[in-house]
């Protein structure tokens, strides 16, 4: 099997297709959001050109709802040529026919394709000011979107350029010390240490400061995708639902703030086998500390065709847009890595 | 009882708490849009002024959410002093509790609240062009919404400035010579009958002539909340979900279209009593026609000591913002008239 489980401390089947036996209305909700910190120089390898930046979700959003642009006038690939992720949840999607749902938590710019919208405002710059003033109003307006939405398996991605930075000063402020990944094959840990100790410093928390009060951390180091992710799990889990965090090391910041809040039946974590493998982002150690369920996906690029495909086997991109776990709602309706890969540089070509 | 049954074709309890005795997850559904026929001078009497006609359902939204104006500076009650409708939804939901989703089809003005948004363009001005081009984009949205919406009761209202006018020309091209309801209580019919007859000389088509084609009929006629309440039905009746349709005659002309269309399983019209009582409307003949199941819900605020209440009495208003269908929740859940009566004082007081 192409999603293959990395750790087990439920004790639910180590098989993915095993433990989700039973589901038959998966859903795919995939949270759009915007930080200022993005824009700091350097920081983000997001979307095509730096300017262009912050088009990064909304053209994420068409892509995955639409299969190629709409409105958005300029991809979300990365500089070096690599697709963007959005490419790979899409081509999932299409194969496994799941269902999704786009919401829109503070986007500066907003998609053509239709949205849940939580008019949740931009995240700011944690260095300079508390980065989602109003993450209790998101999180509890995505707690009753979450108890209207029907699913018995919610799968939830994120597209936030800049995600990591926030999501490293949030895990500092709740006491680990781990490493984020990057969309860069490089990560620019240093610059995001630098920012991330900066609004500490203003905020006057030492590391594990805010770790009895993780929700403050959202508010102050987080961005608007966290308490919208924190809130939709809150609502599932409340009503026996099964849920996957799908991504890295930004869900892996959730999934720290869940655990903190007592918030785990039923969560795992599903990312790709390129997370997995980056050493900078010392992944692995969070995920052990998390003490959470987690699944690796892997599509094997190498063996594609398509270029800007292979970047990926390189440390390009990684993650993204929920990507790997749509790879696990693309394995557990039954497609092979070959034919997922297959969907992939379909998808690919129809954005050409 | 104070939601009483009009008609019953289907055959089920005339009772409407036997009728819906195995409902366990009600969710009201309510569709904002925007037409330009909302500005023809003396056409609408949603809104206190003129200027400010379009803020309308940005307002009502804001007040079924949030018991208040929030973002909106300006009051959506009738220029009589009437209340809005907004309010007496609101105050239905409070005591049903029920779950309750705002759908962007088409808003021009948006409201600070979430909602879904369908990514519309509000309707155009039938006189000069069709109202809604994109009216099978919008039911195919909706359609998609319905599929991962929670509910086994979805009641469905609408607040669109404007929409009794293209109500009327949606119904004459599928063969209807319904008169509409008003907000006013002395009903601008004539303006309403000019504004429909020209825009059928604009397309050519006569009365009764896209009996066969009722989408086209929306397209050409209708506004962006037609195919998104078509939309949502479709999805909702394919999964064996009840469905009311709240309102007036706008719920009628959507229900005219999904009589010819066949989707009929389970959906019934629940309206106010002042809609029923309204004889310029004729609108018992057009519910008499459409063979449908229908109710007539009854505050009786002629008790009331609110001067902005009692003006319903008189005939103001009559319904909106889905008022009517929120009543049987509130009846549903089983509240008197007298205990909904004092609970729309509260929520008026609120406001001021």
């Amino acid at each position: 099997m192409w999603v293959t489980n990395y750790c087990n401390y439920s004790g639910a089947a180590s098989n993915l297709r095993k433990r989700y036996a039973d589901i038959k209305r998966p859903l795919f909700l995939l949270v759009l959001s915007n930080t200022e910190i993005a824009t700091v120089p350097g920081i983000s390898g997001a979307g095509s050109a730096g300017r262009y930046i912050q088009h990064t979700p909304a053209a994420d959003a068409e892509i995955v709802s639409h299969g190629r642009l709409k409105t958005i006038g300029v991809m979300s690939d990365a500089p070096s040529g690599a697709v963007t992720p959005a490419v790979l949840t899409r081509a999932a999607l299409n194969l496994s026919q799941c269902a999704h749902l786009l919401i829109n938590s503070g986007l500066q710019i907003v998609p053509g394709v239709p949205y849940y919208d939580l008019r949740a405002e931009r995240g700011y710059d944690i260095r300079i000011k508390p980065g989602v003033p109003n993450a209790a109003v998101i999180r509890i307006a995505s707690r009753k979107l979450a108890a209207h939405s029907d699913c018995d398996l919610a799968v939830i991605g994120e597209s936030i350029p800049g995600g990591t930075t926030t999501a490293l000063c949030v895990l500092h402020a709740l006491g680990y010390g781990a490493h984020v990944s990057s969309s860069f094959s490089s990560n620019p840990i240093a610059l995001k240490e630098e920012v991330a100790s900066e609004a500490m410093k203003r905020a006057s928390i030492d590391v594990g400061g805010l770790r009895k009060d993780p929700m403050r951390a959202i508010t102050l180091f987080g961005d608007p995708m966290m308490p919208c992710v924190v809130g939709l799990v809150e609502g599932f889990v409340s009503l026996g639902k099964d849920v996957i965090l799908a991504g890295g090391t930004q869900m892996g910041a959730v999934a720290a703030v869940l655990k903190q809040l007592n918030v785990r039946e039923g969560v795992v974590i599903v990312t790709t086998k390129y997370v997995f493998n980056d050493t900078s982002a010392r992944f692995r150690e969070l995920i052990d500390s998390l003490e959470i369920d987690a699944f690796s996906a892997y599509p094997n690029f190498s063996r594609s065709t398509v270029r800007a495909l292979q970047f990926y086997e390189r440390g390009e991109v990684k993650e993204g847009v929920g990507a790997g776990g749509a790879m696990a709602l693309a394995c557990l309706s039954g497609h092979s890595q070959a034919v997922y890969r297959r969907e992939v540089e379909c998808v690919v070509k129809q954005l050409q």
